[in-house]
C-alpha cells in the first residue's frame, strides 16, 4: 500500500517527546514527514509538555494511560483507538515506534513474496541508533545526569575513540549496505534496503546529519573515504518528497544541547 | 498458536555468535529454550566459528550470504528457506532477532483482538537491552577495543553512576511494569506483559542475572527495595518449562569476559 493511501485513513498520531530539541524524537518525525502522515508533536505543536511528562516520565505511575504499561522514557507514540478495547495504544522505545510506523505507513520495504526487507530495514535502523547512542556518549561518557563540563576529560578520550574507530566502522557498514542494495535490491545507490524509501534511510540519514553537526571536520575528512554514504546517499535523501519540505520548514528544530552537540574540542583537530 | 505446535514445523534455526560466552547470544538462546524450539548454536555446537565470522564480521564482504545484506556484528540468525526466492534469511541486531522469533515461536504475547502486547513486549525487551549496554560500558566506558585495565579509572566512575542512578531507575521501571501487568494483564506478578511467558521476561531475566553476577553486593542490597523484580519475578522465571532444564544444562555457558564481568572494585563497596 502506498504511503498516500495509508495517510487518508491514518489515525491522529501523537508524538510524545521533549520540546525544542530534535533528539530521538526526530527519527519519528522524519518517518511521519517522509510518509506524508499527519501527526501532532504534543510538546511543540500544542505546547503541552505536561502531557508528555505525565505519560513518559512519571515514575510514580503504574500506567502511561489508556490501559497501557508505563513508559521508561520519551519518545513515545500515542495512537487513539489502536490499543486494547478501543483505547489508545501507547508505545515507547525509538526502534519499536519506528517498526510500528514502518508497518502502518509503508516505510519498511516491500512485502512481495516474503517479509525479509522488513527485518533488514529494522537491523539497519537499529545499527544507526546504536551509533546515535555512542555519539551521545562522546559528551556524556560517565553519567547522563551530570554536566559535560564535569566529565570533559573522559569525553575527550571517548570522542577520540568514537571518531577514529567506531565512526569509520559504522560508515563502512552503511557503505556496504548501500552497495549491496545497489547490486541486488534496485536501490540505485539512493536507498539502503529495497527499491524505495524506508525508515532505515531516514534513520541513517538523521544520524549522519547529526554527526555532521557534532563533528564537522571529522565528517568532512571522511567524505573522501565514504562518498557513497556521505555524499550520494546523504544528499539524495534530503531531496525526497516530504523530507525536502520538512527540512526547509520551521518544524525542523535546530540542534542544540541534545544528543548531537557541537563541542569543537571533541571534533578532529 | 502454542510454542509446541510451532516447534514441530520450525525450520532448522541457526544462531551465529561468538563461542564460549553467553553475551548477547544468550538472549536468543533463552527465547529458543523457552519455546522448546530446536536450533544450532553454530560456534558452540558445531565448533564452526569460521562460519560465524564469514557471515557476521567480514568487513570486506558486501553480503552476509544467501542474498542478504551485510551484518554489522553478531549475534545473527540464519533461517534456511525464509528469505528471498527460497534462500536463507539472515538477520542481525538482538532486538530484531527477538522480534522475529517472538512472532515465529509465540513469545510476543497474545494477539487476541489487537496486537498491543507485541509492541509492549518489544518496548520492555529494548529497555532491558539498553541496561545491558550500560552495564557493558561500566567496564568499557571509553573504548570497546581497549583493555579494561587501560580505562579502569573511568570504569570506576561509570560503574558508580550505573549502580547508583541508572540501575534503580531500570529496576523501578521493571517493577512498575510487573505491577501494572499483575493488575491488568493477568501476569500474577510472574510475567511482564500479558498472561504468559514472552521474550520480555527472558530478556529482562537475563539482564538481571547478569547484573547479579557483575555486581552481587549491589543487587543483594537492592533486593529489599525491589523484591517483586529481584525475588518473585527472577526466581519464578528460572522455573519456567524449558528454561529450568536449560539453566541446569551444559548449554548454559558461564559468565566470564563478556558483557557481564565481575570486577569486585566496580561493585558496591
Amino acid at each position: 500500500m502506498s504511503a498516500t493511501k495509508k495517510q487518508r485513513t491514518s489515525p491522529p498520531y501523537e508524538l510524545l517527546y521533549h520540546p525544542s530539541i530534535p533528539g530521538r524524537g526526530e527519527f519519528i518525525r522524519l518517518a511521519f514527514e517522509a510518509a506524508g502522515a499527519s501527526y501532532t508533536d504534543v510538546a511543540n505543536d500544542k505546547d503541552d509538555y505536561k502531557t508528555v511528562q505525565r505519560i513518559c516520565t512519571d515514575t510514580d505511575s503504574l500506567t502511561s494511560g489508556d490501559s497501557n504499561p508505563p513508559v521508561f522514557s520519551p519518545p513515545a507514540l500515542r495512537v487513539p483507538g489502536a490499543g486494547k478495547d478501543g483505547n489508545a495504544l501507547i508505545i515507547s522505545q525509538t526502534p519499536n515506534i519506528l517498526a510500528y510506523l514502518g508497518e502502518k505507513l509503508g516505510l519498511n520495504g516491500s512485502e512481495d513474496g516474503d517479509d525479509s526487507e522488513k527485518w533488514h530495514v529494522a537491523q539497519v535502523a537499529l545499527t544507526a541508533l546504536d551509533l546515535n547512542n555512542e555519539v551521545h556518549d562522546t559528551h556524556h561518557p560517565i553519567a547522563v545526569a551530570k554536566y559535560y563540563e564535569d566529565q570533559k576529560d573522559e569525553a575527550l578520550k571517548k570522542a577520540a575513540d568514537v571518531r577514529k574507530s567506531r565512526l569509520p566502522k559504522f560508515l563502512g557498514y552503511f557503505d556496504r549496505v548501500l552497495k549491496f542494495n545497489r547490486e541486488n535490491g534496485g536501490g540505485e545507490g539512493k536507498y539502503l534496503v529495497g527499491s524505495g524509501l524506508t525508515y532505515a534511510d531516514t534513520t541513517v540519514w538523521q544520524v549522519l546529519d547529526g554527526c555532521m553537526f557534532a563533528f564537522p571536520k571529522e565528517l568532512e575528512a571522511r567524505k573522501k573515504e565514504f562518498p557513497d554514504v556521505l555524499d550520494t546517499f546523504y544528499n539524495s535523501i534530503k531531496e525526497e518528497k516530504g523530507l525536502k519540505e520538512y527540512l526547509a520548514s520551521k518544524r525542523r528544530l535546530p540542534y542544540s544541547m541534545g544528543v548531537f552537540r557541537h563541542y569543537p574540542e571533541l571534533d578532529r583537530q
